[in-house]
């Protein structure tokens, strides 16, 4: 028998990971109370539909319709419903209650943590996320704490499991990419709709809750600029290779200076190629890693899985196991911090490299015409290597593919602009960024 | 104007991790402030010798050679002395005098844990020791609240970087053990006496820090099992590559089944033979890397510098942060978790697997004796490979490589027992353990 005391769990949302919470929960009662030095009730769990079948089961009992009661009187709520509404509401009513809040859900802390945040800050509560970005891997806590004392200077990510496994495959087996979304598909790593994983909005959303916390400076969503994998073809992929590249969905937090010379911090989400001996470069199939950046630490990198019901639900116990501690030692939970406020910036201020596939007329003096547009815009050619020529005889087109040096990315969006209007290029065939790693 | 509370932090121990916090804080005084909501004020830096020069410099009014006086009062204190005492005493004396603690001794930790863990938990201050294990690496938090919720099952660490640059030149480059050794010295990974780093016990201190986080369980650096690298050749390196396995020194931790079958613990450092495509094989030069394999999570690894002055000091910095922010909430530090209490148990009781190089004597029946020793011991052949015969013609010596399955060290160790007595075995020339990964 526990004879101390009892904390009071409620569980919102009764799908994959809230089901194997309550799961683990349940079957790891004891060691877990034993770590936390009280007892672990769970409460109820929230769901729309009392009778729909679940996968670990959940004890009919538990099961209600009524959220807004079960928030009420919990010491520790864990939120799992996902979307904004009333995934919002209920955690704001929760706080006010006096519970610390769990949640995993990335696009309400990407939309709403300002007010989610304030909240939590105002009753001394504490809001845990580590189930938000990266699933099972430790990437909120040690960027929020261990690297609190730091500098960071860039992050990148590869937080979307779905399309690195598209990418992955695409690189590896050399699939098409339909081939390699049919089969994402049926493995489960896509959605009916795959919109949100391929087109970058889930890593966006990752983006944006790393980027705040590595730069103590609220990130809103829209703040990150996005581009998802769609574009990318099997060609692209293949040339990435031959050139010892890897095409990855990267999500990147860095400080630049701005035009102004202050310093300020830019988040985007696009394909990027990366090196293959780069460790970014070996996190193949759904897995996940974030690669850190920072000015004392020099560079980190965490790996594991990106997603998964056991997975995810693992972060959620650790915060789980955090919340119980903070709301026994009863002291304010620690506000989020946002004493950086940085300036967002635009993308045009951040410098990279872009590698540009063209389809240009394969006559003498294409290739000078090409090179000259480019140092126009005030970018130079780090590499550039035309292809044999191919089509009809009488209007030969060859394949030209230049990497720039590092440039900003406005004169390196001026510069393709000024491809495509040129009479010797007949198709920017493709433009990646090149991540300077 | 700072117009809120004034932290006071003692700094005990100048030398590179030292004065590096100290500069560091000088430098980014401003930022850290803000993020922790108080003042961070340097009040000493307790040293030996005044007059010594250091890198960074460490302001002459800042130093004082009276530690005892400048752990009373203050509200965080930096021990960065290393050694057993007086760490000890300065950091109890901190302790009851209420500040929260901060030290990167391993040592200390390995061997009066359990004293120190207690005159915390006591008093309701916490101790915080990111350096101690990995230095720069995040891992301690990691293991202590994100996969607090989670089993873990085995930790395997690169945790010293000395030893890893020698064996990974020996690796990498075809390096001489005393050449690797020679070249480790020159670039200060190694010091005038390298026992601590090539005989294990520096691996060690950490294998007992990251078994107790891991297992909830206080394990005394005397029960961790210790083998240094100074038995690998590069003729065992060379072997290895050949057969597809990087040799590295490992720190490992995991729960095994006892003779009893009643589940305990084990930690070991020793070298072993990992797979090349495993994650732990890319980990090179001084770089130091934690894989973690828990029952909800899966593997997880985090990877970063491993030594450092700078590197050391962000975890020391991010240390202070939170031991700012526990001070000024004024709750109870998290008290370190023991609810594991699981046996330590020998390493008889892990099942691993052995590559083990004979030297034979060239002629029929040898293999099929060895071969048969071995099966006497309940321990079966996973591959077996002879090489051509050398030596007199008259008397010609065959070198026999064989991997054996899994099986209890016990009997691995039975059967290297016989071997060695067999007539028709020259020389166990190695033993190495093949992690299972």
């Amino acid at each position: 028998m526990i004879d101390y005391r009892n904390l009071r769990i409620a569980v919102l949302g009764g799908g994959n990971v809230g089901a194997n919470v309550v799961d683990l929960l349940a079957r790891h009662r004891e060691e877990l109370e034993a770590r936390v030095g009280a007892g672990l009730e769970v409460v109820g769990v929230a769901v729309r539909d009392t009778g729909a079948t679940r996968s670990p089961e959940i004890p009919a009992a538990l099961l209600t319709t009524d959220a807004e009661s079960l928030v009420t009187g919990a010491d520790i709520v864990v939120e799992l419903i996902g979307g904004l509404e009333p995934a919002r509401s209920l955690i704001l009513a929760a706080l006010r209650a006096g519970a610390d809040v769990i949640t995993a859900n990335k696009a309400l802390l990407a939309t709403h943590g300002e007010e989610l945040f304030e909240a939590a800050a105002q009753v001394g509560a504490q809001l845990h996320y580590e189930a938000a970005v990266a699933a099972a891997i430790p990437i909120i806590r040690p960027l929020r704490e261990s690297l609190a004392g730091d500098r960071v200077r860039r992050i990148l990510g590869i937080v979307n499991g779905s399309t690195n496994f598209i990418l992955d495959k695409m690189d590896q087996e050399g699939w098409s990419t339909e081939e390699a979304m049919r089969v994402a598909r049926e493995l489960g790593y896509l959605e009916a709709d795959p919109t949100l994983d391929v087109e970058g909005y889930d890593a966006a959303q990752k983006a944006a809750i790393l980027a705040s916390l590595a730069f103590h400076t609220r990130v809103p969503v829209e703040a990150v600029h996005r581009e998802g994998i769609t574009g990318i073809t099997g060609a692209d992929v293949a040339a990435a290779k031959a050139a010892g590249y890897v095409v990855k969905l990267l999500a990147i937090a860095e400080r630049v200076e701005g035009e102004d010379g202050a310093e300020g911090l830019v988040a985007r989400v696009h394909p990027a190629l990366v090196p293959r001996e780069h460790p970014l470069a070996a996190v193949h199939g759904g897995n996940n890693a974030v690669f850190v950046e920072a000015e004392f630490a020099g560079p980190l990198m965490f790996y594991g899985a990106g997603a998964g019901g056991v997975q995810t639900a693992s972060a959620v116990l650790g915060d789980i196991v955090s919340a119980a501690r903070r709301h026994l030692a009863g002291g304010p939970g620690v506000a989020e911090s946002t004493s950086g406020g940085m300036p967002i910036l635009p993308l045009d201020d951040v410098a990279t490299r872009y590698q540009i596939v063209l389809e240009v007329a394969d006559m003498p003096g294409v290739l000078s015409q090409v090179a000259g547009l480019i140092a126009e815009h005030g970018v130079s050619i780090e590499q550039a290597l035309q292809s044999t020529a191919r089509g009809e005889a009488a209007d030969p087109t060859a394949t030209l593919v230049v990497v720039t040096h590092r440039a900003r990315e406005a004169a390196l969006a001026a510069t393709v602009a000024a491809l495509n209007g040129s009479p010797a290029v007949r198709r920017v065939a493709s433009v990646i960024r090149v991540e300077g790693l």
